[in-house]
Order: C-alpha cells, then structure tokens, then sequence
C-alpha cells in the first residue's frame, strides 16, 4: 500500500484530488428518489413497535423524511468497494510506477466486495493480483474473483490464517497488500461517493425547486451509511467535515454484538474485535484504526445507531418491492434506521420540525442472489 | 373511452402529441446498460441448449448485442401502464370536459397493473374511479388499487362476469370505461416509452461516441417488448412506424398456448381466446383487435417470438442479480427472446454481423414480492 507518510491527508481537497483520479474507472452511480418509502419513513411507528425499548411510555417520533438514495448496487463489482480499490492501485502506480507495481503485483484478503474490487482494478491497470480467500467462501463469490483473472489462493478462515497466507504471497512475490478499509486511500476513495451524492442531491433539487434559493451547495441535513470496517463512513464523514450543516451518520447490526463502532463510542474507545453472524455481512469487521480516528470525532460522525436482524430483512424487503431494487442485507442498514431506529427519528423529528430533513442514504452494494433473498425471507 | 372516431391516428405525431400530455404525470424512466448482460447475450448458446428445436444440429448463432433497457419497473404504479391511463383519461377530460368526466368517474375491470394505473391516473385528475376486480384477487393487488382512492367492486373471475359488474356500474352511475390496452388511447399512451427510449439512447450514444456520427437520431437496430394485449407493442412499433432502421419485435410466453401473437401472425388471423397460466401473468390475453390492426402489418412488426418458462425465469434472475433490478416475470420476456431464442438470435447475428446489434428492451414492470419471487424460483 502506499505509504502513510506520502498519503494525501483526510480533508475534503483529497477527496475532490481522488475523485478526479478515479472519475474515468468507475461508475457516477445514479441517485433515486421513493415517494413511497418517503411516506413510509415519515409515518411514526406503531406504538406496539416500541414495546420493550426506551421509547416504550413516549408517542412515537414524527419526523418528515425526504430520502436521496445513492446506488452503488449499480457500481463496478456491486458495491462501492469498487471506489477505494481503484483509488488504492491508482495512487501505488503514481507514487511507485506503473512498472514496478506490474513487476509486484497486489494482495488482501477478503471473502467479499473488496476481493472482487481489488481483482477488478488490478485487471483494469494490467496489474497481477494475488487473492487470499477462505476455503470456505461461496462458489459464486470465488468465481466473481477469478472472473478478473486474479490469482486465488485459499486459507483457513480465521484473522490469523488468513493473514499468514497473505504474508506468505507477499515473500513469495513482493506483492503490495491492499487492506480493505483501514487505510486513507482507501477512506478517501470510499468519500468519493458523499461527493457524488451531495452533488447529485443539488442537481436535483435546482430541477425541482424553482423558489428557494437555500441550501443549494450543501443540500443534505443528513447523511447515513452503513459501518463495518469503517471506510465509507470515515470517506462519507471526511467528506462532510466542513459542512456543519449536514449530520453524519453511521448504522450498524446490533446481532450479537456487531455493533462494535456504537459501543466503543460509548466507551470512548475503539473495540477491536468482533465475532457476529449477522446477516449483514459486509459488517462483521471491527471498525479500523485509521477510520476510528475520524468517526470516533464528535465533529464528523453525529452517532452511530443501530438495528435488529428483522428490521434489517423489513427494510431490505421495501427496497425490493417499492424501489425494485436489489440490495445486500449490509446496504439497508442505514434506511432501517431511518425507518425503526427511534433515537434517530427523534432527532429528525426535533431537528427537522415540519420542514423535514432531506436525508441521503448510502445503498452501499448489491451483491446477493435470489437464493440468498430466498433463505433470508423464507423463514419468518 | 373517448370516442374512435374523434380519437388522433396511430401515428409519430400522435404519439408525440400523447407524450407532450402526459408528461407532467409520468416518471421519465431511465435506460441502464450492463456490460455483464452484454457479454451473457453476446455468447453462443451451449449446443445442449438447442437440442430439441429446430436448430439442434446447427452451429449455434454468433450475435454481438449491446442493450439498452427501458425500465418501465420504475414507472409509477411499477409499470408502463401508467402512460396509457393518464393518456386516456387525459383525452377523456380534452374531449369531454373535466366537469362532465368527473361527474360520471371512468371504469375498468383488471386484476393488474391497469387497474393500479387508471386508480392513480383518476385520483390524480379528481376523477372517481370503479375498478372491479376478480374477488380472487391477491390482497395486495386489492390493497394497491384501494390506496389510491378507487372504489373497488368485485366479481367472479371469468371475462363475462367481470363485464357484467361492468356494465351495471356504467348503468349506474354513467362512468365511462377505459379498456387496459385495446383502444388508440391506450397504445399511443404505452407508445411513449418508445420514444423516451429511443431518445435516451441517442443522448447515450453522444456522450460515449465521439467519432462515428451515424445513426445519431434513430441509434437502435432493433426494440423488443413483451406482447399480451398489445398496447405496448402495438405503442412501440407507431413510434418506429418511419424508422425502417429499427425493427421491432415482440416477445411472449409460449406455455399452454400464451404466444397467440406467434401463432395469429403464422395462421394469417388474430386468435381471440387464449387461456394459460404463464408465470408471465400480465401476457396471459388475447392480442386486441385494434391492437392487432398494427401488430400484423409487417412493416410495423418483424416478428414475434416466444419462449419457455424456465427461459422466462433464467432471464429474470440474471437481472435480479446482475443488474440489481426487480422485474415482474411478464417483464423479462423480452430478455430471454435475446438470450434463448435461436432464431431471434440468428437474425441479429446475420444482420448486425461483427458490429453487432444496438437492441431496446423494454422492461415492462416491476410488481412482485419476495414471496412471489422465491415461489418463482425455489422450486427448480
């Protein structure tokens, strides 16, 4: 990976620099708009909904969403991951040459999206990719990986086993390693996509608003993503942190325990490992160091909240059949909490008031099957 | 209905003429592209594919396609039968007078998306609506059309009972009728996503290609729509009826006799009664009579052609999960027309040759639940 010294810093500036790098590699994925969740996420929850939590005695939150969703379902590989790989491979061949990055090659370890998006962006620049996944990966998700012509080596399934075949390819072949989230390229990649977002947003409201002249920069009150290894969210919050008028942030599973960034900010320290089976995959990770400096700023991230395994399916659900769209569990994470999360929509509500707030909500990917849909709503 | 003989002529200009009415009311949908769908449709079939058709001891067909889906899944109501509603009941109200059309309400009998489609189309204008649906009609189907206001009656489920509902809500209270798909009203309304389609497809090609300056105004080689009533198809070849540039086809489930298009056209006469149950719910009736009028001029039409359920469902699933989408069965006949459809293909690789194809495909719709789709494919 190239050098933490010689990395470009975490401000707004790099990720317009990264956006420039990556622009010709990637897709400007569209931003979608549901009169129908809007209506959906602006009615208070039932009552009953709120048996059993703090809010349980209270009259449930009013809070007037209007809803900006940005669709990296449609990126390059499904998924935004597709950004930080390629900003990763463009700023190693710059800082060290193309030629000696070809020589060398690029490794990580991954059993999901960034495997599949280092693949991609190593094949795209001609550059060779060592993939370390575990042997007991998916078929489909193996062959997604070979599919860009990367090398894939298998390991066991556990941190340790994982990493000492990593570091085995690395003796063996100099190959470059690509974390997937813990790094400030790749952070800065993942901003890309609050760029775009807060860009599309302004477009669309000068369509629409002929009157108020308002906002029209810096359009969103708020913006959510997902947060498991934490790069969209520190890109997102980075790109965000000289916008005071637009609040960050996270979502993550509350399943046994997946909600690790939530409780290390409560504990004022960051939780270094996490062992969730939640079916938002993506967001199994503890949050990275790097990404834990920026989200662990009270500046940056607004609050992290969190959601339950059936809020997560309900939220994944309205997306398929209001939106006819196809996301992966992980990427409705944060409209579960727009929809279920009664903190939240407290705070939109006293935030908001009856103007509302306009909220862009991050569908982080896509990847998933119709078998996977199908076990995961079959059983309910 | 508005009157036949005051009605505007099944032409471009017509069709113009409708788009310019109901824009103001309709989603203009966008046209997505996938280079993964491109790849899949422009691979030989396996010969095991072929065996048992007629071309089984054949080289399979070479055809180079790059497609452009119109997605009409996200129209309002999730289907294009928004365009034909409005444009009815717009020309309703033109003809009539707003007074007179909102003292009398209009009707209809549909268990699908056209009874969604005029609810909306009326509620939208203050018109009161009637919409008698088969009583055996799923909750939601009822639900839907209820959620924008109209008065649902219901009846059995048989053609000569739901007329007869219609009729004594036409005695009673003077509502004029809108036919799902078998008036010019109706086609000229479905014909505008053609034209939307076409457009879009022209824009896209001037922002990619800088050098070729061909074909710029009419880009596409060929437009392929599901075929059930007609109103679609019927649409889309008035919209092409200039442009011998671009040949248009139509697509249909051959299960229990549903290809009676296929078949009418090869038997020189309309057939009037179909019964099938093809997961293609929305294609299972009879092509209508004016429909017909458009559909068996060969200088309208190229063609119709059919395919099994199984292809049906193999092309659906390709869009849930390479493309993100959510498409009714109906929706994804099309599709499987270029992927599966030997002579279909055939004809694009002998007459697109190594350039290939530049090929709309009309993805008509978008209304289906988890639990529709996992019924669909969890049993194979």
């Amino acid at each position: 990976m190239a050098g933490l010294d010689t990395c470009l810093p975490l401000t707004v500036d790099s990720i317009h620099t990264a956006h420039r790098l990556i622009s010709p590699y990637i897709h400007h994925t569209p931003v979608l708009t549901s009169k129908t969740l809007d209506r959906i996420a602006s009615t208070p929850q039932e009552r009953s909904a709120l048996k059993g939590t703090l809010f349980e005695d209270q009259e449930p939150a009013k809070p007037v969403f209007r809803l900006y969703f940005k669709c990296e379902n449609f990126q390059k590989i499904g998924a935004f991951k597709a950004r930080g790989a390629f900003h990763a491979v463009l700023r190693l061949c710059s800082e060290l040459g193309l030629e000696e990055v070809r020589k060398r090659g690029v490794t990580t370890h991954s059993s999901g999206n960034h495997a599949q998006a280092l693949a991609l962006a190593a094949a795209t620049l001609n550059v060779p990719a060592h993939i370390v996944m575990p042997s007991i990966s998916t078929s489909s998700k193996i062959a997604g990986t070979k599919a860009y012509n990367a090398r894939v080596l298998f390991s066991g399934s556990t941190e340790p086993e994982r990493v000492s075949v990593v570091n085995e390819v690395i003796r063996e072949t100099g190959a470059i390693l690509v974390p997937p989230y813990d790094h400030p390229d790749i952070i800065l990649g993942q901003g890309t996509a609050a760029l775009e977002l807060e860009k599309q947003v302004a477009a669309l409201m000068k369509d629409v608003d002929t009157e108020v002249d308002i906002k029209k920069d810096h359009p969103l009150n708020a913006v959510i993503t997902p947060l498991g290894g934490g790069g969209l969210l520190a890109g997102t919050a980075t790109y965000f942190s000289n916008t005071p008028s637009t609040h960050v942030f996270g979502a993550e599973p509350s399943f046994q325990g997946g909600d690790d960034g939530r409780r290390g900010l409560a504990a004022g320290s960051r939780i270094p490992t996490v062992s969730t089976l939640t079916i938002a995959d993506g967001l199994r990770t503890p949050v990275g160091e790097i990404n834990w400096t920026v989200i662990s700023d009270q500046k940056k991230v607004r609050g992290v909240f969190a959601v339950t395994e059936d809020q997560i399916k309900d939220a994944m659900k309205l997306v398929l059949e209001r939106m006819k769209l196809v996301i992966e569990p992980s990427a409705a994470v944060p409209l579960a909490v727009v929809l279920f999360e009664e903190k939240f929509r407290a705070i939109a509500e006293k935030e908001g008031g009856e103007k509302g707030w306009d909220v862009g909500v991050i569908f982080s990917g896509g990847n998933t099957t119709v078998e996977a849909i199908c076990n995961l709503h079959g059983n309910r």
